[in-house]
């Protein structure tokens, strides 16, 4: 028979089992840490009637959809968890309690050009709360917490949570006569720490921006020092533009609050170059950076956004949100050698190994194993003793568990440290014991060592 | 504006939040269960090339496929987690340790014709074991223990799992000359529950059986009682074909061992009639029913084949496996009220009212309570009492955390149980402890209530 050669498509990621058990344990401590948040989980469908999902059209994105027709149906696979969160709340806001706090961890599908370290189909981790008509500031300084603590439990030291609040933005372009073209302005200030102050101005001066203008805005925006610097630094501006002052306001509350809600602060920094692209942010925006590796750009962005839903319904609801790109973070780890290889990615705490043909100790002693929580696999196969001992050593299982003649006669068990070589013969209870405790003083190192 | 109407998909399942979270937990003791026996975590990409998920071709299948180009490319979405199982194993046999253990929880696409308790889009949970060139006959025995497991800790009571070895019913066929129909046979007696003995020996007639064959399949299939009768019964067969004699042997180990992996009697049952569609299969099947419900079928098949990945390598892949619909079986549960109404399916363990505008004391307690393991959320909405009070019990809170500015004075805080109204002032942190211990000592109740 001609044989398909089995293959997966370029953009794709597919791991191998250890490395899926390290993404796995990922997915698991952000899972947990936005429970501790107050988060519901949400899944929607990858599949969207493509008049729901471009309802906002146009743009870059909509030449990336995966869109297809099926009998009567134009459909398209979700390219973000943003628009399906739109469309859920809209349909089902009957039914949903405001303020209303999800998370998702889905994949998502954008067709772009197929290089190294972009991908086709990703994880997105997102969370979002949503309020009805009102959501308070304070919410805005929960969300870099949040993130704080997920990143901290995977083991992220290195990395900066730059905050910063469009109104601050909006506002001072209003002040220098701009409001017009301040989405452009936006977009392009954006790109201060990739191509420098004298492009920005540059580009500034080409889209009609004065000399004087363009340089107060290099200036405003090039305020460094820690927090509070930068903070008292818009006291200058104060008094001239009511949106300015309330984003000045919101930074400070939201500043002060990141600290009581316990980020440190050598973990934040506000930053009045951060604009985020999205014309769809109206308050504070993050963006998050690994200190030793900026070349990566923000590993987990958002902001505070007015109207998550307009083109569904009437109903005003404002929400603010963050989102981390699961599957590049996890490809970026990889290759900047940043996952824990002593990380105990292994598939079975145990691995019993019968020496005689009677199967019945072995079933015996895995099932008393599983009830103890020991995650445990009988080596069922008929081959030597150096391949069944090179399957535990393979798959890094920590113990190993013979059962000769001897042991079974006496009912006891030989217990192997895979690590140390170490072995003891032991009363079968004895050993589920030995194991179990061992498994538990395990020494919790994090998936990410940096 | 115009607003598009939100809506989703017919044939496209989405939960509001706790039904979201009750199947979510469902997920993670499948998960958890699947890991006591040594299963490792897989996910492939939901897009595959055509001509590599459709190498097997052909069938009721390949009309049900969601496919559509990209680009240059060939494009379909699974529609199963098998066939990716055996592209991911031929692809990556040489990076793989065998036998290979996974589970893969995911999504598969099938455009089939829209009805009640149908779906487009649905989960599956599989489990399965490859081995290279051989495979154990114990892990036959083993997987049943493995939907014991799970479907108990589910909370399932009535339920059964009906074995069977196909090995039994070819050599039976052989022995009544009609091997060369067997596959037909086979697909026919599968129906018999369903559709009678008349009909079946209608059908077996049909297709050129005689009188006599007919009758003695009817009365094979139909040897009814418990496990052991109906292993007994095979004896008077024995002797006439080897595969058949093969079989009933399997049969008896794998019974005799089930019972070792902690499979009561009670629980299983060996069925003749059960065949399993698919020509796939060769050894041991599996299907399992809701004693209370047989109208839903089977809601987790499998079986041993022996030849996962024939179509993409000459490596002979023998396995065992098992497949349960989830989607599916989440929704007869809440269908026939099956899903535990007292499962405490709620977001939060705690919420904090604020009833000051210092909001500074709920910040700290907030992250005090999450420190601690408890899962906790501010109501920061400027509301009355009664708005913030009606967000904890619309949303199943277990405690609500007042902070008015005596409990605040005196670095203390209110907190009600929910359920009762009973409610204490305490210390700060004694107010965590009361908390964290109620919570953790809430009856472990199960997500399905049988």
């Amino acid at each position: 028979m001609e044989k398909i050669k089995p293959r997966t498509l370029s953009g794709f990621m597919e791991l191998l089992p250890k490395e899926q058990m390290l993404f796995e344990e990922m997915v698991s401590i952000l899972k947990e840490t936005y429970s501790l948040y107050g988060f519901s989980p949400l899944d929607t469908p990858l599949i969207e009637a493509s008049d729901v999902l471009l309802a906002k059209g146009g743009g870059e994105t909509e030449k990336q959809i995966y869109r297809f027709t099926k009998g009567d149906s134009d459909l398209s696979l979700r390219f973000d968890l943003t628009v399906p969160l739109a469309r859920y709340v809209a349909q089902h806001s009957a039914e949903l309690t405001f303020p209303f706090r999800r998370y998702q961890i889905g994949k998502v599908y954008r067709g772009e050009r197929a290089q190294r370290g972009r991908f086709r189909e990703f994880y997105q981790a997102d969370i979002d709360i949503i309020g009805d008509e009102k959501l308070d500031i304070m919410n805005e300084a929960e969300i870099p917490s949040i993130i704080y603590r997920a990143f901290t439990k995977l083991g992220l030291r290195r990395f900066r949570i730059r905050i910063n609040n469009r109104k601050i933005l909006n506002g001072f372009f209003a002040i220098l006569g701009l409001s017009e073209i301040a989405p452009e302005i936006m977009r392009t200030i954006d790109k201060l720490e990739k191509i420098g102050a004298e492009k920005v101005t540059a580009m500034l001066l080409e889209m009609g921006v004065s000399n004087e203008n363009a340089a107060k805005i290099i200036e405003f925006i090039g305020t460094t020092g820690d927090s509070a610097a930068v903070i008292e630094s818009l006291n200058k501006y104060k008094g001239q533009n009511e949106l300015f002052d309330l984003g000045a306001s919101e930074l400070e509350t939201v500043v002060t609050n990141m600290r009581g809600f316990g980020v440190p602060d050598d973990f934040f920094t506000v930053d009045l170059t951060i604009a985020r692209g999205l014309d769809y942010y109206t308050g504070t925006v993050y963006e998050t950076v690994m200190l030793d590796h900026p070349e990566i750009g923000s590993v987990c962005s958002g902001g505070r956004y007015d109207n998550l839903a307009e083109y569904y319904t009437d109903r005003k609801l404002p929400g603010v949100g963050i989102s981390i790109g699961l599957t590049r973070l996890f490809f970026v780890l990889g290759d900047r050698n940043l996952l824990n290889p002593e990380y105990p990615a292994s598939v079975s705490d145990v691995l019993i190994i019968p020496m005689t043909d009677d199967m019945a100790p072995a079933v015996k002693l895995a099932t008393e194993f599983r009830e103890n929580g020991v995650r445990a696999q009988i080596y069922t196969e008929k081959k030597k003793f150096k391949a069944k001992i090179g399957y535990a050593d393979k798959l890094n299982i920590p113990y190993a568990v013979f059962l000769g003649e001897d042991e079974i006669a006496n009912g006891s068990a030989t217990v192997k440290n895979m690590k140390t070589g170490e072995q003891n013969t032991l009363p079968f209870s004895d050993a589920v014991c030995a194991v179990k405790n061992a498994i538990l003083s395990f020494e919790k190192t994090t998936v990410i060592c940096e």
